[in-house]
């Protein structure tokens, strides 16, 4: 498999498990691995992560799409986290052998299947928006499913990219193209909060710390450390490595030391190989590099 | 495929490409694949690199021995390189989900059969020894197919560990098990040979350097630069990184800088995640959370 997109579609049930069940059967299809799945029953929202070949998981996100509008009801939904659909958003993202311009065709024409082929509003984000302002996933979704349903039909701010200016009980869905999300985090040897926090604060692209990267400060009761959480929006804007040593700088800035890292989930091959290109002025080093790829990948 | 042997069988054949080419055809089996093939007419040699599913590569690597017996006559062999047989040594390599210690049995079971079905008489060498000389091949191989003849009958020291005590035209096998050795060199910012040539007497393993490191200096005639050229020869002990930094280190004693680096041929998936776990002191980092061998890998 030369090509690997990944999807993580976040659909609005969190408490009834069999229709998550359901969901995540009918996305399971030859060419797709479902790799992880949670749950949140506060949030009634679960988020499952699948990938595979790309006309495979094209396919998949719109039968996951498909079930949840069969299965969902936004009238009578409740939970913290806000949504506006039965199927809240999908995002597809590059893995390998795949350009992000090639998630955004995914996502346009997974948009405009939904909309034909189930009747449901869609609105494109990210790197597939249309409009510079949907590019943000809160603002499309600014309040929730019940603004929207007023709107809709009136607003032109809130046409949907395909399908009708109405909506019924499935919602409308988000669909789009983003970079892979690392969620990478660093412990520091100090139980001092507040430090974290400054780090976090320091560091965030928001304020005008590094590109593509998200921070807090955390308390990790069971250890006594503290801890800067990242997300790193764009691994090839800002990679593991560059982050890390930012985050050291600031901590032996403040007289403290990094215990060690933390890095949640999965990587792909890339964001490897690039941290080892950078850290051993390695500028050729390329994924097919890597005999594993030479006897699995072709 | 969960398991990934690499197997590097040398061949005393590297003028008749027929040859190499029956030897590779013989070798190309399901399970395998054929990842390089390298022939050098003066040392009338060619390397091949196979990798794949334990099974398949332990049997390939005995149907290589096999056409190669048929094929090649050690009584008319001529060449610069150093040999003892028409297949001179077979090393198992473990990549992925197998230990060393899968790869000495792999090497036993390989010779047990070579000398069996072949009449062939077989060395173990490197990790599958038996004798802690025979660690090493060219003790094995010391005087080559032409003196071994003469004293395999008589000297209790040249006694095979399988098969008879008595050369036939294929001559005798070294079979072995040993790390993956990865070929990494950094170039250095300066015209001067003697500064490469002092790091790598300084680093390599030989002169108290680091451990499992094989290093020499070398000039880039077209590029004009100083390289030290290194075999990383069990990357678990000693890695790209830690051979990166004893360079750069001393390259900055000596005043020179560091350019870039270049990694010759493949590498181990694990040899990168060992890098990222040692450069963002990241502990747990482990070749499942690369998300293509969640994909590609099962």
């Amino acid at each position: 498999m030369d090509q690997i997109v990944e999807c993580v579609p976040n659909f609005s049930e969190g408490r009834r498990a069999e229709v998550v069940d359901e969901i995540v059967r009918a996305m399971t299809i030859a060419g797709v691995k479902i790799l992880d799945r949670e749950m949140d029953a506060d949030h009634n929202r679960c988020v499952i992560t699948l990938a595979g070949a790309p006309g495979a998981v094209e396919d998949a996100a719109f039968r996951g799409i498909a079930a949840a509008a069969r299965l969902i009801d936004l009238d009578t939904h409740r939970g913290e986290h806000p949504r506006i659909g039965a199927t809240d958003v999908v995002p597809f993202v590059p893995v390998r052998g795949v350009t992000m311009d090639d998630c955004v065709a995914m996502a346009r024409r997974v948009g405009e299947r939904v909309a034909r082929e189930l009747d449901i509003p869609v609105y494109l984000y990210e790197r597939a928006a249309t409009r510079p302002e949907r590019r943000d996933l809160a603002y499309i979704r600014r309040g929730e499913y019940e603004a929207l349903k007023q709107e809709i039909a009136t607003n032109p701010d809130r046409a949907p990219d395909f399908g009708p200016k109405r909506l019924g009980k499935a919602g409308a869905t988000v669909i789009g193209a983003r970079q892979y999300l690392i969620a990478f985090n660093v412990n520091l040897a100090t139980s001092d909060l507040k430090i974290a926090k400054e780090i976090a604060a320091k560091i965030r692209e928001k304020n005008g710390g590094l590109k593509a990267v998200k921070a807090k400060g955390f308390m990790l009761r069971a250890k006594n450390i503290a801890q800067v959480s990242m997300n790193l929006t764009d691994y090839t804007v800002t990679g593991m490595l560059a982050a890390f040593h930012a985050v050291k700088a600031e901590a032996e800035q403040r007289g403290v030391q990094v215990l060690e890292s933390e890095l949640i989930g999965l990587v792909p091959l890339e964001a490897l190989t690039q941290l080892a290109a950078q850290a051993l002025l390695l500028p050729k080093l390329s994924a097919d590099q890597v005999i594993e790829m030479k006897i699995l990948g072709e």
